[in-house]
This record gives structure tokens, sequence and C-alpha cells, in this order.
């Protein structure tokens, strides 16, 4: 299969274009205004998996955002994967922190990527990734290199819960059936260092409002007298950890599962360095739970972040008054096992709870989804290995990721299949920040990957 | 003077239309795009005072917003009353709670006010309480009952700190010359139950800035192990009280004035219904400081409000993100004796020191101003107390105010003058809110009570 480095190499700068093409289209799924970019991006999608080799390929509608289907079977008694990846992309914002326009795609050389890298919002996550697969299907299907069946399943609304996937999925089970679900939309540790993600955290996404007085008010006639519903919401989010930035929320740690000292050390053997960690971020000291390290804590523990606070004047100068509401937007991560509807509830619950009298609080859930961890010792992860082990020369760390991919967990209840995740972006990749970008060699290495699992699977499949 | 009656009869439409010009121009002093307009006030005020009858008018520049002076002089032996009054104001959002236009002035009925009351942005802050003096002003000289001599000075600048009128008094010490300082910008009890306000509250502003991480990390690779500027923002702001509501900077309260017990005792007979001070904010619950009541809660004791906070991800949706930076605008109510200078550094000081290692922490003062009590033994207070005597036929109360007019202490300073607060408005005149306004009864109320406040303490200073 060494045809694909030739491939790779003929095709390379249209590759890039496509790629470029479809990071064009600012298709924001949390912004409504962007409704008609969301909707030319799946067309897009359609189109390029046709292209790619396709024999089917489906506009799915749900209640939100179309789903793209598409297949090529090319004999049932073999081995199927399902591979899923996400159109749509994070907001910009703050625009003004991006040295280059977010849907104005440009190659630039970075430290990290001496062979450039692609800047846009989506170029790693997960336009980027997900394209990697209509590439590689691309080259199977033309060189007569696909040893199974595919499936792909390419969502609209990642960014913002996957609802209408979860309420696709299991009105499609048999047009889903698969034997493996393969995702690109996470990391790994280095470009010298390949690494599988083996777990992720779950999400609960909520926002609260807490309103007092019925009207904006003077600052000096009421201040001191009434409660200031700023003050009381930074009290009532201030007061959801405590001194050792444990979360306080009742029951809130009850199924979290807590790994063995083996395990821990196991963990602490993955290369990293403080210095590093802290110099790219420019803090002076990272900051987290007492008793875990930086690695345990965005990966095995649960989290409470606030992502987004306002109220009040917020505009130049001074305005000295006492607003009517204040508002929060509050996420946390989970690890396998916490159920994020229950942990959404008891949020919920203590929230409302802990509100003073003097103000009336409102918690609306926005989102979310399970934790999950993947086996290692079943035949997807090891041909995912391997396949790194033939393109990168080395065998990939197992490793634990503090993102979310919500939908994982949907898939082995209602699909009954495992997901392997195999990623190709670096963390320091900027998702869902300014200056997001993926590395032009990891995109090519993606695509250069990817055969190599669909040949290993097949033949493990059915050496069983 | 009964004349003022039928004065008032004759010309109210007049004087209606007239404010209701002024109202018009939005002169939003906060905001630099409200320059011109600004400005275009500033020359209303001007024309507005040489109609009225003063002989010398001018538009003083300063480094910021000009002051408009104006004076007539009848007789060098005769007492000088200094007026003062502000034409900006303050800005007009949130704009969708507005129920018509801030800069469209409309007369409405409301419950409080059945002879109709003129809403918008600066009708009672402080364009209508200034407009009375001018008007009272066209009254006297028109009709030959000006008692005394007469000075103006109306600024641009009282919203946003008043600097540049603190650079402007001490530089015209001589032209200020005069024996009472007169200012309608604070509020009276209600129609039936005139008031003198005798204290104001001090002033000192601060915005904040919480830095962390250097660009906005994805909330699931960070979250957990890096401080969140957000988080770390509430939890600070929640520590500066206790669980008593107690202010927790150190030696915050050092120089606060303890009144006594008969003191309190004597205040707490102003009639206050908390019922109804509940029902017209909508809350359950009032909230305030362990060990005092509402009204000395907001007039004779310090505060700390939040008065705007933003940092993050604040529109529609969703975005799992920790923000680099996190803001919030801050002020603090001071009582008479706190030093507002030395009461922003020791914020500044404990701000800063309350940072965790882990993010960068800059406070950065705005504006400030003394508190200031005025004597009730004085032929001021006596004349007019007089004054709402023959108007509104009951003796003023005289009470504290938790608002600030942080200039009134500089007068007293660079002048060596007493202020006396004549004001006409009511505390449920929505001030610094959407749908601020002034009742119509009350502006012709203060234009017919103004005259007798000429005449009686000029007949007073006389008696000396």
């Amino acid at each position: 299969m060494n045809t694909i480095k030739t491939y790779i190499k003929n095709n390379k700068e249209r590759f890039l274009n496509e790629l470029i093409d479809l990071l064009k289209i600012p298709s924001i799924s949390a912004d409504s205004a962007y409704k008609k970019e969301v909707l030319n991006t799946a067309d897009f999608v359609l189109k390029s998996l046709k292209n790619a080799g396709c024999e089917k390929v489906e506009l799915c509608e749900t209640p939100g955002y179309p789903i793209i289907y598409g297949e090529k079977i090319i004999d049932k008694s073999l081995p199927t994967v399902l591979v899923y990846g996400h159109y749509d992309v994070q907001p910009a914002d703050p625009i003004d922190l991006w040295t280059s326009p977010p849907f104005e795609p440009v190659i630039k050389e970075t430290a990290i990527h001496p062979e450039g890298a692609i800047f846009a919002r989506g170029a790693c996550d997960d336009k980027g990734q997900m394209y990697m697969h209509v590439k590689a299907l691309e080259y199977m299907t033309s060189t007569g290199n696909l040893p199974c069946n595919v499936k792909f399943m390419i969502e609209g609304e990642e960014e913002v819960g996957s609802e209408s996937l979860a309420w696709f999925v299991p009105r499609n089970t048999e047009k889903l059936a698969n034997d493996v679900i393969l995702i690109s939309d996470t990391g790994m540790i280095a470009n010298n260092i390949p690494s599988i993600t083996t777990g992720l955290r779950g999400l609960s996404y909520v926002e609260v409002e807490v309103t007092g007085p019925n009207r904006d008010l003077h600052s000096g006639l009421y201040g001191g007298a009434v409660a200031n519903p700023i003050n009381i919401l930074t009290k009532m989010i201030a007061s959801l950890h405590d001194e050792n930035n444990h979360i306080t929320i009742p029951n809130f740690y009850d199924n979290v599962e807590e790994l063995s000292v083996d395990e821990r050390a196991e963990m602490a053997k993955a290369p990293f360095s403080l210095e590093n960690y802290k110099k790219a971020l420019d803090i002076d000291a990272v900051y987290g739970e007492k008793g875990y390290s930086t690695n345990e804590r965005n990966s095995i523990r649960p989290t409470l972040d606030v992502n987004g606070i306002w109220g009040g004047y917020t505009g130049e100068g001074a305005k000295t008054v006492i607003a009517s509401k204040a508002y929060a937007k509050i996420s946390m991560r989970l690890v396998p096992n916490q159920d994020w509807k229950e942990i959404t509830a008891l949020f919920k619950n203590h929230f409302e709870s802990i509100a003073p009298k003097s103000v009336k609080v409102v918690v609306k859930p926005h989102h979310g989804g399970q934790g999950y961890v993947t086996p290692i010792d079943n035949i997807a992860y090891k041909a995912a290995s391997k396949a790194y082990e033939t393109t990168f020369g080395k065998t990939p760390i197992p490793q634990r990721s503090g993102g979310s991919i919500p939908i994982v967990a949907l898939f082995e209840q209602e699909l009954k299949s495992k997901t392997i995740l195999m990623g190709f972006g670096l963390n320091s990749d900027a998702i869902h920040s300014p200056n997001e970008h993926f590395g032009v060699w990891n995109y090519l290495k993606g695509i250069e990957t990817i055969p190599y699992f669909y040949q290993y699977f097949t033949e493990m499949s059915s050496e069983k």
C-alpha cells in the first residue's frame, strides 16, 4: 500500500485547496445568523462524499441541521466502518485576536509546524480532520484499495450539543449498522509522539439568570439596601468550589471513577513539561483541584468552568447602576459514569437552593453528553495502533482526553459498537480559540494513516 | 410674590416645550460617540441663560467638556447665590427596556404622577431639575423680583466624575465667589412629604481586569488545569463581602462616622414602608449589611457594588471556552470622612493582593469624590426650609441621601461656602434606569419654590 504516499504527493495541492474551500464557509451552528452558510457546508460535504466514491449519498433532514450520510458497500460479508465527523464550527469571536480573518484560510509556518499550518476556524475542529477521511476514501476507491464497507455520517450541530444527531441515530440504526465507528476529532501528544484517545469527558452546559430588582437602579440611591444581582451571582458561582477547588454541589462526585495508584502512575509516564505548558499559556502558575496533577485535572477529573458572564454596564466609561439581571454560561466536564442529565439536575437544584430570597434564579440547561472510555484490548484499537506504527514508526500511547464528544456514548448504546478515536491534531492548534490551525503535515499524515486502519481492521476481523 | 403662580400658569406650555427640546439632545458624556451632542447641549444651556436674563454668559473651555457660566449681579452689597447643575446625562442602555425612546420625550400619566411626567433620559437627572433654576431666574428678572445676585455654573461631566470641574473651580475662585451654592440634583421623599437632602455619599469607581492564559482556551482540553479568569474574578469579588455583608477590605471602615442611637432613632422617624419598597422593586426581600435598616444601608453606610461584569462567550447558544480575560466595573459609595482617594488605594492594594498567582490583575481607578454632610442650623437651610413651607404647606424633613454629588465637598474646600440641596425629584423617577421621568407637577413646583429661597435667603442674610 505504498501507493498512498505517491497518491498524496501527486494530489497534495488539490487536497489543500479543497479543504481551504470548505473552511471558507462560516458554518457557525451556535449563531442562527449563519444558517445559510451551515446549510451550504452540508451541501459541500455531500458533494465531496459523492466525488470521493460513495455510491449512495443522502442529505438527511432532522429537526435541526441536516446530517450528511454516504456509503460504499462492496461486500456484505466484509466488515463495515462508520466514519463520524462534523461540518459545523465554533463561533470565531473574539475576532480582533485573530491574526488573519477566521474564514479566509491561509497557510503559515509556525515553530511546531515548520511545513506550514492552515489557519482558519474549523481547520482542525473538525473540518480538517473530517476531510482527511473523505480524501482517504478517495484514495481507496480510486486505486482499488478499499478493503471493506464504509459509511459516513457527518453532522452539523456538534458544537451546540448534537441534539439532531441524538434524534437521528435511534431512528436509523439499520442504516448506520457497523462494526466500528471511526472518529478524528481529538488530538495527539506531539507529531513525534503519536497517541490514541481512549477516554473522553462528558459535558453538562447550563445558562443561569439572576434577577434582582425589576429595573436597573441608581447605585447611590439603592446601593447597599437591595441585592445586586451581579454581586449575588459572583457569590453563588464562587461558592461552587471550595478552598481545595473541589466542586461543592452535593453528590457531584458520587459516580466519579477513582483511578488506582497503578493507573495514575501509568498516566504520569506520558511526556509532559509543566514549564513548557506554563510558558505556552504565559501563566505563572497552574490552578486546579488539590491532590491531582495537571494531566489528571484535565482528563480524569470533572470540572466546572464559567464560559461567559455578563450583566450591567459594560461600555466605555462608568455608569453607576445596579443591574436588574446578571447572567452566566457554565459548563461542567464530566468523567465516565457521571450521568450528564443527573449532573444537570444536581446543578440546577443546588444553584437554585443557594440563591438568597432577595433574587430570583433561573437555570436553563443547554445541552450535554456522557463521558466515555474506549477499551484498548479490541481489534479496533489494535488496528489503529498498528496503522500509526506503520506511518509514524512508533507505537502510539493510549491517552485520556479532557474534551467531550458527547455522542460517542450514544453510539455505543444505540448502535452497539465501539468507537476508535484517531486524532491527528495538537493541543496547541488552538481549537475553540482565535487562530485555530491544523498542520499541513498532520492533515496529510492523517490521510496516509487512515487507509492502513481499514486494511488492518479488515484483516484482524477475518482472523477472529 | 403670588405672581409666581400666575407666571407659571401663563407660561407652563412654553416651560415644558423648552425642557423637551433640551431633553431631545443625547448628551451622554460617558460615550465619546456623543461628543457633538454634548457640545450642542452646552450651547443650548448658554442661550437659555442669556434668554433668562443673565447679563454675562460664557462658554468656559476646560480639558474636557465646557462649563457654562452665567451671572446677573444687581448689587455687590447683596448676597450671591451660585447655582450648580449639569447638562450631561447617563447612557440610556438597556435601550430595549424603555417604553418610549430615551431621547424622544413624551408626557405620560403614572400612578405617582397623575398630572403627567416627562419621560426621557435626563428628565430628572439633571436637565429637568437644572432647567427649573433657569426658568425661576427668568421669572425673577422679567418681573423685577430678583432680590440678590446670581451666578450659574452648569457642567457637562457630572456623570463621568466632574474632572474638568475639579480643574476649573480652583482656577476661578474669584469669578465663582458666592454666599451659598444651590443645587437641585437630589430627590425628596414624596410629593406630599417634602424633604431636603443634608448628606451625600462619596464615590470611588474602579475597573478591574483579570487575565489568565494568553488566549481563549478549549474548556475540555484545559478545563480544571488552568485558572479560569471568570471563576477567579467571581471568587475575588465574592470575597469582598463577609457573611454579614460587611466589606472585607482592610481599613475600609476606619473613618466611617458612626451615628449615635439618638441620631439613628431620629432617622427612623422618616416615613417608610418596607412593603411598598419591596413591591415597587418586585423583590421578595431586601439585602444588605447586618445590623442596619434599609434607609441606613443606603445613606449612612458605605457600599460596594459591581456595576458591570463581562468575559467569555456571551452570545446566543453555547461555546465551551475558557476566556483569557474577565472584567468588572466596581463602585463604592462612601460616607462623610472616608477619603475617596485613600479608599481607591485600599481597594487596589487589597484586590491585587487576593489574586492567585495563576492570574494577573489590573485595577484601574475611574473617578471618585468625597461624601458631604450639610448643616441644618445655617440660614441657607432655614431659607430653603421656609421656601418649601410656603409652597408645599409643610416643613421639609432633613434626609441623608445615598447618592453622590462628588463636587460638593470640593466646592466647600475651594469656595469656602456651604451647599443647599433642594431636590424635587422622587426615588421612583428611575434616574440612571430605563424610563427615567420627572413629574410635570414637580418641575413646576420647583420653579415656584426656588424664588422664595432667593427671597428668604436675602432677607435672613440682612438680618444677620
